[in-house]
Parts: C-alpha cells; sequence; structure tokens
C-alpha cells in the first residue's frame, strides 16, 4: 500500500473510530510521544489525550468529516494539513456545538506503519456549520 | 553552519525584523507559496500575509519573543514547534493587546537556505502576560 494511501485510510479510520467511541483505535494511531498543541492549553500527549476523551465520551458523541489541504512525504516523515468540521452531540439531549477549522499534522512511519507524531488543532467554535 | 543553527537564527532574523517593522526581512524568510493556517481564518499566503502586515505596520508597533519546544530536522525538511508570546502595542496610544500560544511550523532548505514553508499559528489572547 503506498505512504499516501495509508495516511487518507489514517485520517479516515481516526474519524470512523472517534465516531464510534473507540478510544483503543484512535491510541494506535499515534506515536507514544506525540504532542498536541491548541489555543489556548499547554501543549500534550498521549495520556491526556486518552484522558480528555474518556471525560467527554461519558458526556458527548462527536460527528466530524475532513477534507485533505495538503500530504506531504518526505521519506519516513509526512506533512498533513486539512479542515476539519466536528459536532459535538450531547448525549444526554440539548444543543448540539459546532466548531471547524484546520490541522497541522506531523506524521512518522514507524516500522512501516504511519502514526500521527505532532498536531496542531486550529479548531475554533463554528457559528454557522454546513 | 549547521541546520539547527540556522534556523535558530531565521526565528531570531523574523522577531527582530518584525519588531523593526521589516517586512522584506521577513518575507525572504519564508517559501514563495508558503501556507498560513491561523483559528477562524482561510489558509493563507505570502501576499495576504505581506497585505495583512503592511496594514497592521501602520496601527500598531510588535514586541514578540519565543522559546523552541522542539526542532527536528529531516533532511531537506523540518519541523518546528515553539511557544510564542507578541504584545501589540498602538502608535496613536492606548492599551497594548497580548496574545501567546504555539506554533508549528514546516520549513524547507531551498538552495542551501532554510525557509518557512507551512505555519500554524496557535495564538489566542493572554489575559496574563508574562
Amino acid at each position: 500500500m503506498d505512504d499516501e494511501k495509508a495516511i487518507r485510510e489514517l485520517y479516515a479510520t481516526w474519524h470512523r473510530a472517534t465516531a464510534a467511541g473507540d478510544l483503543a483505535t484512535v491510541l494506535g494511531l499515534m506515536s507514544d510521544d506525540v504532542i498536541f498543541l491548541t489555543p489556548g492549553a499547554q501543549p500534550f500527549g498521549k495520556k491526556a489525550f486518552a484522558d480528555l476523551n474518556e471525560s467527554l465520551a461519558k458526556k458527548i458523541r462527536i460527528e466530524s468529516r475532513f477534507e485533505f489541504g495538503e500530504i506531504a512525504i518526505h521519506g519516513d516523515w509526512a506533512h498533513v494539513w486539512s479542515r476539519l468540521w466536528v459536532t459535538m452531540v450531547p448525549l444526554k439531549g440539548g444543543a448540539a456545538t459546532h466548531r471547524s477549522g484546520h490541522t497541522l499534522s506531523i506524521l512518522r512511519k514507524e516500522g512501516g506503519k504511519w502514526v500521527l507524531a505532532r498536531d496542531a488543532n486550529l479548531l475554533a467554535p463554528d457559528p454557522h456549520p454546513q
């Protein structure tokens, strides 16, 4: 399977597993030393990502879709930017909230498998969700 | 000059030139196909960066400082994340505004010179500037 196809599949799997609440699969798509950068927060890693998502999964269901802006492969490294739309639906009812924006990510090929290694998430509240 | 040293110098030059209002120097530190990603906006390139900064330079002076989180070099590509503090001082007086946060950037070596190629800017308003 070629590298670009593998990276496209990684993103599709990420979104499918997130929608299904399958955190174990999502954690398997990132390196152990992954770093997440978000606005207004300190950088965080895999354990904090897992804790945050376990906590959220008790309160909301996540629906998301994405479009690739660029997939650029440099040997065993790649950078990817994408546009992302996320809807968070409260499990107990009530209004859904919407966020959209871009991500810039660094991926690394580890033992033949692409994983997310660095991720900048620029999502902002979206008053006009599509 | 080694690659990491060249990248450190690129960032230092960027901040010095920005503080001095030397837009030509800043534009020389990025590739012609650079892409900037910011929260709540569409991706934009070199021309829009120049237009925005020319417009801002008539109204404010920018002071900034940064710390590197990581400089990772992969041949002719690199990724860098940093923490950034920016103060915008109105030229006509009035209160300065502060923003801080992280950046994740992709750099490329072009003809022996490192330039910024992709940049995700996660800065948010900073109510407690350091």
